[in-house]
């Protein structure tokens, strides 16, 4: 009987996986049974929309921790698929920060393309998963949320890829529970419209903050407030933000800072990361980490060591998106397909201690730019994943925290060089901070005056 | 072996379960081990107060859909506990409408007396509860939150108490996705001030709805308009409220509605209710049910008849609230010991038969509320729980409905009188709409300046 995989989620991760056996498929390879379950109506992952926040319809959590009105925060051929380039799908040239629409509108498009839509079961919740060490299988429950059912099915390999950036962390904070005004997390971030006006404090100095923040104030907030509990992020900040230590209690509207600074605010918004979080995993499948360049229980960035049939893809921090996952994918598809073979536990558990040492003595972006590179770099020399020039990826990564530097309003208004087809990408009709239209429509457009609807 | 239980849950409904059997084992009956798994880290249920929205510390959902300012919305004397008054609790009188958190007090202090702390695990969250019938019994995996392990136990009974107002009901509507301004459903919703100055439009017309459309304006909205579907609440609403027909789209900040007319809104608060969501169950355990006052498949409303052994506390639409549950435990407790006999499930099914047909021909408020009154009238006739005098509490719950007709303001300034210790109720020191702070000391003080802190 033929082998059979399940992949958990239908977000980039989990489609990477799906080409990456398609693809082999297509040269002839005979590849397992796959099943891919997806909960949400669509895929894409994180890049599908959704107004909703908290639970969804079906009473599952909302996975979309994205907004309206979020851009690429990378250039776009820093991420770009090695088989499938920004060229081939939009057929000309696109500008290097395109909004959300347009991203998952790409990532969709290789799927389209490649033919794996029937291997996706969307509306599918996985809700609970366990080994038999008896059968050998993997027993994966999971609920078809239209028609209210639960099934369960046995598969040989598991691959998680659920994603790790849409179960908030919520710290609590001395008084918020009778702050005046919202509180929420980032996740729950939808509309910047609803903070014109406002005075807004973000709590965090990662992407979350500074994004948010300036989305905020390119949509009218009266000042935006940044409070940092390690390091500010230090950006040359043009008037009407601020940065400040980290939030001590909130007593009324008054924030007030470690070092002793106060500040009447309107809203908090707390941009405070995200846990990984798989509430369907046995114990005994279930890594646990923080947001790190290199989780801890993951040969290769990927293989349970415990039990390695069961991998996890995309479960790593990331400045590689897309193409990471692709790598990955590439390499768990020809351990699966029996062409990479696994070392035994202790040369696994070696050979991570060895990454793990590494990420600890990183001092900043560009040595972790570095240290992701290499990882890359090995998943990609391993399998037949078209030839990625990942050293031009980090050297353009390394360019875009400079224009950050330079200027955090504006390093979205730079072009960049696709690695694949060498193009410089057109700049865009519209500075970003005058961007507020972020529809595929108005992005496609030659002019800004096409964009009006 | 002695026979083990689990309670699913700590709100009033597992706690009332606890308490039945506390009980009969002081006067001298023997119990099953109980193990009650309360996934907050106070028992409570919904009164335990939470200023969390979506997803909690541990990436569970947060169970609250209590807001600041919430007052019981019906006269304490209907929900008053037959074995423990509130004169007994706060060692005098108080008014009939109290605040959550003197509410959620009351709750507390009886299950602190009775001395049943010790069965509850809180910061337990139950994921997994499913039957065995090679061995008769009910595995039930928990997650202790704060270890961060799963557990599986074995028990013979379970008593699902886990509530059924907390899981929202999100119905989409044309527009809201582009909305520029906060879209959130009432069990999201946490603190009025957020809304002042605001232009609030609430969908639905059914308790939340008119509860959060009448705090909003209490804590300064600009106007508060409430959309119904089916019928509207009628009340003779003050300046500044309006009931229009169901909200057909939104655009912009505009609202359009089903009858054509308009409204420029700030903020659209979905009161549309709530589901019935078992995520732990499985299939052949699970109650699927709208809200309402007789949910099929459960013989007298607690016994799941294709495996009695499997129970529900809580699960009805309630007038009737704490003392019904414990109408309710009293039952259960008295099957699982062996007092009152179950009869067949063809017996069992007429049985539920009988009550649907009637809850199905129920026309008006005073209807159903006989009819839950009778219910529960049942339910207490057939154990040791004390005689409630359930006559006057309907006689209560009408003469309610009426103050609410007559002004939907003042309702709550009027005085009830105990059918346990036949006092009337004091009036409160402050007019409802007068009174800001909702704490514990503000409400029991004895004038309102000793509420100013
Ligand atoms: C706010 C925000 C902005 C970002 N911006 C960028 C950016 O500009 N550029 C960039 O490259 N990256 C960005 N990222 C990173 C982003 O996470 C990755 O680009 C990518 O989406 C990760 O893919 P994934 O498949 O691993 O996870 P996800 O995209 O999160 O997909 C996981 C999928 O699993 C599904 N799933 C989860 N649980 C279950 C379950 N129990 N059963 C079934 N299905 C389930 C989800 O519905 C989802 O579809 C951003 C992330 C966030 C949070
Ligand atoms: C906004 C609002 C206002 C209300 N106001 C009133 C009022 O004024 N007067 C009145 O009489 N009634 C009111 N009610 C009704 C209220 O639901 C009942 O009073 C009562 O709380 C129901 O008790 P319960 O124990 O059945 O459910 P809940 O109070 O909801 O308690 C259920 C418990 O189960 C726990 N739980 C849930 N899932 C899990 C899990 N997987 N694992 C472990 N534990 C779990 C929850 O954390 C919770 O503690 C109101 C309800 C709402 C939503
Ligand atoms: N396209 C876009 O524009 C965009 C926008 C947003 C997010 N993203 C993506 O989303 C992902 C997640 O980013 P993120 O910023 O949400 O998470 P993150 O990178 O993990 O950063 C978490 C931040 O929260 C802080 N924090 C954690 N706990 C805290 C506490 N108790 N008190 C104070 N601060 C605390 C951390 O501070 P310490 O440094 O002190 O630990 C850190 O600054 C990234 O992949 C990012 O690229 C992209
Ligand atoms: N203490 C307090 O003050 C207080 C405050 C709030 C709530 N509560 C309690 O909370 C519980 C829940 O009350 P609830 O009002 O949230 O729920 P509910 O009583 O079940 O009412 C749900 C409402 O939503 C409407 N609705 C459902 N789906 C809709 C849709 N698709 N479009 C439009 N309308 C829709 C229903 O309209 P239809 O009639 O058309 O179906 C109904 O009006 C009750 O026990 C209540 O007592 C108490």
């Amino acid at each position: 009987m033929s082998k059979r995989i399940a992949i958990l989620g239908g977000g980039p991760s989990g489609l990477a996986v799906l080409r990456a056996f398609e693809s082999a498929r297509r040269k002839g390879a005979e590849i397992p049974e796959i099943v891919c379950y997806e909960k949400q109506s669509d895929c894409g992952g994180m890049w599908n929309y959704n107004w909703r926040t908290g639970l969804d319809e079906f009473g599952e959590p909302v996975h979309a921790s994205m907004y309206r009105y979020l851009w690429s925060n990378g250039p776009k051929e820093c991420l770009e698929f090695a088989d499938y380039s920004f060229e081939e799908h939009f057929g000309r040239p696109i500008p290097s920060f395109p909004p959300r629409a347009v991203l998952h509108d790409y990532i969709k498009g290789r799927i389209e393309k490649s033919n794996v839509r029937g291997y996706i079961k969307l509306n599918h919740a996985v809700r609970h998963v366990t080994y038999d060490a008896g059968t050998e299988k993997f027993l994966v429950t999971v609920k078809d949320l239209k028609a209210d059912v639960l099934e369960t099915s046995a598969f040989d390999y598991v691959v998680c890829a659920t994603g790790h950036f849409s179960t908030p962390n919520v710290p609590y904070f001395e008084g918020v529970e009778a702050f005046p005004g919202r509180v929420l997390h980032a996740h729950d971030f939808r509309s910047a419209d609803e903070f014109a006006g406002k005075n807004v404090l973000l709590i965090g100095a990662s992407y979350s903050s500074e994004d948010i923040g300036i989305q905020c104030m390119k949509y009218g907030a009266k000042s935006v407030t940044f409070s940092y509990r390690t390091k500010a992020m230090g950006f040359d900040w043009p008037e009407g933000f601020s940065e400040v230590p980290l939030l001590e209690k909130v007593v009324g509207k008054i924030a007030h800072f470690k070092d002793g600074t106060r500040k009447e605010v309107d809203a908090i918004v707390l941009c405070t990361g995200y846990l990984h979080h798989y509430p369907f995993l046995d114990d005994d499948l279930r890594l646990k980490s923080r947001n790190r360049l290199y989780p801890e229980g993951l040969y290769k960035g990927i293989f349970w060591v415990p039990n390695p049939r069961f991998m996890y893809v995309g479960a790593q921090d990331q400045f590689f998106t897309f193409n990471m996952f692709d790598a990955q994918a590439w390499y768990a598809r020809d351990v699966v397909l029996g062409r990479i073979p696994l070392p035994d536990a202790a040369a696994m558990e070696a050979d991570i201690k060895g990454w793990v040492a590494k990420e600890e003595a990183l001092e900043d972006a560009s040595q972790m730019i570095d240290f992701q590179t290499e990882y890359v770099r090995e998943l990609i020399l391993a399998t037949d994943y078209p030839r990625l020039d990942v050293d031009e990826v980090a050297r353009m990564f390394k360019e875009w925290e400079h224009h950050k530097v330079e200027n955090i309003l504006t390093y979205r208004d730079r072009s960049h060089r696709s690695t694949l087809t060498g193009t410089l990408a057109p700049k865009h009709h519209t500075p970003w901070m005058q961007a507020l239209d972020d529809s595929l429509e108005a992005f496609l457009a030659t002019m800004p005056s096409q964009a009006a609807e």
